[in-house]
């Protein structure tokens, strides 16, 4: 009794501004305490101490707080330390605490991009339901149950599907009760799905699933004619563990148990996507039928519960390419439980079944013209090619774009400013932000505006370096001997100012290099000169928000006609739901896999020379 | 606590001769109580009251029982109910008890027919291992690890087969740990099963059952050479919900938790079995990679979990007719969980697939000659014709030829007289035992002899009477009037006297009946002679056991030369054992489950008249 008292002893927590009363286990760390109390907080590293984006404040109970840490005294200035900043992840609560978690730790509802390119698709779904009036058995028609159903499928081909054991087993009552009126679901005239009293030919349903590492979009498609019948999406519900891939994987590698908590944690958040698209279309979920599922190469093995490690480790090798096709209650997902649900295949480690699925949606496996596509993230996916050939590679081109790891980043949300104008004569600084609101920092599209700007202006040089010269009221250095640019000036105090530091532009340049080291190894491979580019594709949620000649200007993509550059959207998702309602779809998807070649990029005997060449900003 | 304890008391039970103390609840009847004591009590009806057969003796704590039944006063005489005789299943206690199990009552070991004819079947296994060494992958060779796998598998037509996800999962980890030497194992060209380090080759491993009403046996096979290596068998434990066919279906139709326990209890039952095996052969069950299922329709039904409810209701359709393809993991057997399972496929309603496994291993589907099937049980299946063109018919010959509702019926089992002779002139009894052990009673193939043995010494008459002029020692009136045959004579009580009594013939004609008639309509329908029969297969325990010159004395075949009577065993589980090594046999199946032609005696035009004519004693 006393042993395990002291072993789990709870200890009460109070956390501000929401004033939310929780109790923990005394010993857990104010980041745990504060994400089983249902509030995440901001972290890249997934509370590993390296990021230091999880600040708090602790506003009462300091003597029941552990001393700070040597990481916490290598992020936070002494100032800091004694107004009880905290890292959460840092700090483990001894007994009742309370911590103030300031706006920027909060994670705030992002900017997620769901619209794609609208794409004409055939509709020809591998699910088809039939309405089938079967004769009563009598002494003299003695045919058994499934044999009279299976006979009476109008279509030849399908009259040896096979039927799960459960659907089996409630068959007999389904057929007497329903007066021996039906409806069959049929999946690729292999396996009868569902059997249903009376005609429900009208309510047959599919599922389209985009699994970004940040976010997750659940698009619900009749699949009678094809049509998206409505879209949700939320944060991929395992930001809880790091914002990015490699966190992820980390965390997934410290055991069985975590690698399953990241597989439950994004099962359970698309179920309650299903839940709010069903809802909000009023339609059962076991009705839904198909599922297909996009997304990179780790958070497809997260999803299928498959080790991430070799993803992580040299050759860099996924467990699978092809696609494959499960039953919807084998992932747990809660729609029809013999739902087929159809992984689209990926091309390689680093490059997932989402490009596949923005090439399928961009439609360059089909152009005479060379394309070039980009779906910037963390990790970059680049193809370049035409009908008769593509190449892929992945860049890492890390979070930045992201706005981690810049000074005043934060994601795209509500109070991000978003898009910038500097005036290259008065350097006036215009911009707009999300949701019009207080601009709170800077999102992707926003600092790659000013890190054009600053080079339209020339205040930053070849080599990325803010000219000393540059004598401007904009620039000032820091406290810490920083030079930075005020995008932002409140007029009171320093500290709060929105800049652009000489380390975030660093950043910028180590991301467009990446992006424009993959493109231009791709060329070479490719052997194409730059006016033969037909045409630029640029997708995902920051391609869709960042102004192209912006990323023309810093060089993350090369100096073609603007006229050339589309932006396609989320064009995984467009290419997921291509997938779900079409089966020549998903023949393409396999063609894809198997016939883009993937370019290694770390192991390319130009690689050092190009990453050298395309640090640098382009001047003409 | 009060209010639990009232309706929850628990009693204390002594079962004798076992020396058992057990616990029970207040209100239990004293057959559940047994029951759950582990002491299987003798029972035909499944504790319904009908078949009187679950007597025990009272012989403590007489005021804590229930008052006799009606039932009981109908089935038990005076002086057995002033003795402490009752029912088990009639007998409530309401307080402490010891009751004492005579040793008719407790079911005994039951001998069991495990061999059948073996039939010479060229292997052609659905399940193939391959050993594999795999190339590793390097930063030049960045094949996936499903896709290195299923590259190397030596032939084309395998590479394209589906994996299951746990496999999936566990698949990196393996190719790594066997150092890139592995064994696929392949079902079907279609789905890979298991991934094993190192060479496994020769460790797969196949499971035939035949689930009989009453026994359930269990081959297990080597899938390399198609050899039976050991076999196990065990009554069926469902014989605990009741000993036939229509209790079962009475049982599970109670509500879904009783269809579930008759499954689970067959589940269970099948996995005891395969632990046995392994056990004898010393391998993993892990290793069995398939298995195949016989039985009747409605253990077919209940083995699937499937309500057997529309078997019992007329027109007797069941749920599913073809062969059903599962995975081990559905049906909770515990051999390789991706093991496939097939279900041999039924006839109809009343003609199972072990029919259709006697069919199989009798061979009769290609022969010349027209054939005579007979697989006799509780329900005598009958097969009639040639490899033009096949019928069948279930005769609802009853238990009695398993020695049940006979005065001294009982198993197969120790002490069971199961052979007699009877002189025509003396009348002198000549008998042997199972296990030459003391005479307890009369099995089926004894009590068909002994009839056999009054019709040809006259003693009963063409009508199956006994005549009243046969002056001889052996035939007697009992004290209730019936006039019966003395077997055994003690010397000492006339009721220690094993005897066959007027009633117990009638049941006799009535059984024989009963198939003479399903094979008259078939040989009708089929519009052949007697002469034109070339062949009689007689199948399952009691064919194998009976005596064909008395079988054809009491008529219950037709009067054909006794040279072409051959008993085949347990063809239905030879059946099962050529259908797991062959998918030739598979097919074979397949096309006898579709193309015999099932007849329905009960509503046959000249059903009356050839039973009435059936019940006869052919005298020559």
């Amino acid at each position: 009794m006393c042993l395990r008292r002291s072993c789990l002893e709870t200890i009460n927590v109070v956390i501000q501004p929401f004033g939310l009363r929780a109790t923990g286990l005394k010993g857990q760390t104010l980041y745990e305490l504060s994400r089983n109390a249902g509030i995440e907080l901001t972290s890249v590293c997934g509370g590993l101490g390296r990021c230091g984006k999880c600040r708090v404040v602790v506003t009462g109970g300091h003597m029941n707080v552990t001393r700070p840490s040597e990481t916490e005294q290598e992020h936070l200035s002494s100032d800091e330390l004694s107004s009880g900043v905290r890292l959460a992840c840092q700090v483990r609560a001894q007994g009742a605490i309370e911590m103030l978690v300031p706006r920027e730790s909060a994670v705030a509802r992002v900017r997620l991009q769901m619209e794609g390119i609208e794409r004409k698709v055939k509709p020809l779904p591998l699910v088809k339901k039939y309405f089938i009036k079967l004769q009563r058995p009598t002494l003299g028609s003695l045919e058994p149950d499934l044999e009279r159903l299976r006979r009476s499928l109008p279509e030849d081909n399908v009259r040896h599907c096979s039927l799960p054991l459960e659907i089996l087993r409630l068959l007999p009552e389904v057929l007497r009760n329903a007066n021996w009126n039906t409806t069959a679901t049929v999946w690729n005239k292999r396996e009868i799905l569902d059997v249903e009293a009376g005609d429900m030919t009208n309510a047959c349903y599919g599922l389209a699933v985009d699994i970004g590492t940040t976010k997750m979009v659940c698009y619900l498609v009749n699949l009678t004619d094809g049509k998206t019948v409505t879209v949700s999406s939320m944060v991929n519900p395992q930001v809880l563990y790091g914002d990015d891939v490699i966190a992820r994987i980390a965390h997934a590698l410290k055991g069985e148990k975590e690698k399953e908590e990241l597989q439950e944690r994004v099962v359970e958040g698309v179920n309650q996507l299903i839940a709010e698209c069903c809802s909000k279309h009023g339609i059962n979920a076991r009705q839904i039928y198909e599922a297909t599922m996009v997304g990179n190469t780790a958070m497809h093995h997260l999803l299928l519960g498959v080790s991430p490690r070799h993803l992580a480790l040299s050759p860099y090798v996924p467990a699978v390419k092809g696609s494959l096709n499960l039953k919807a209650k084998e992932l747990g997902l809660q729609v029809s439980p013999y739902a087929n649900v159809y992984f689209l295949p990926v091309i390689a480690g680093f490059v997932g079944s989402d490009c596949v699925a923005d090439i399928l949606a961009s439609r360059i496996f089909r152009e005479e013209d060379i394309c070039l596509l980009l779906d910037i993230g963390t990790n970059t996916e680049v193809v370049v090619g035409n009908k008769k050939r593509l190449l892929a590679c992945s860049c890492a081109s890390g979070p930045a774009f992201e706005g981690a790891h810049i000074k005043h980043g934060m994601k795209a949300s509500s109070g991000a400013i978003e898009s910038v104008q500097i005036d290259p004569e008065t350097l006036e600084v215009r911009f707009r932000t999300i949701d019009d609101g207080e601009p709170r920092g800077l999102c992707g599209s926003g600092i790659v505006d000013i890190v054009a700007g600053m080079v339209r202006a020339r205040i930053i040089d070849e080599n990325g370096t803010i000219r000393r010269d540059a004598d401007t009221a904009r620039i000032r250095v820091s406290k810490n001997g920083v030079r930075e640019f005020i995008v932002v000036q409140t007029g009171e105090e320093e500290a709060e100012d929105i800049v652009v530091t000489q380390e975030d532009i660093r950043k910028i340049q180590l991301a467009k290099a990446a992006i424009r080291t993959g493109i231009s190894i791709l060329m070479q491979e490719m052997n194409v000169e730059l006016e033969q580019i037909g045409r630029v594709y640029m997708a995902g949620a920051f391609g869709s928000y960042v102004d192209p000649s912006s990323a023309r200007m810093i060089g993350m993509i090369p100096s073609v006609p603007l006229s050339i550059v589309t932006s396609v959207g989320n064009a995984a998702g467009t290419g997921a739901r291509m997938a779900l309602v079409s089966s020549k779809a998903r023949r393409t998807c396999e063609r894809i896999s198997r016939s883009v070649e993937y370019i290694e990029l770390a192991t390319h005997s130009n690689f050092r020379s190009t990453f050298a060449e395309s640090l640098r900003f382009p001047y003409r």
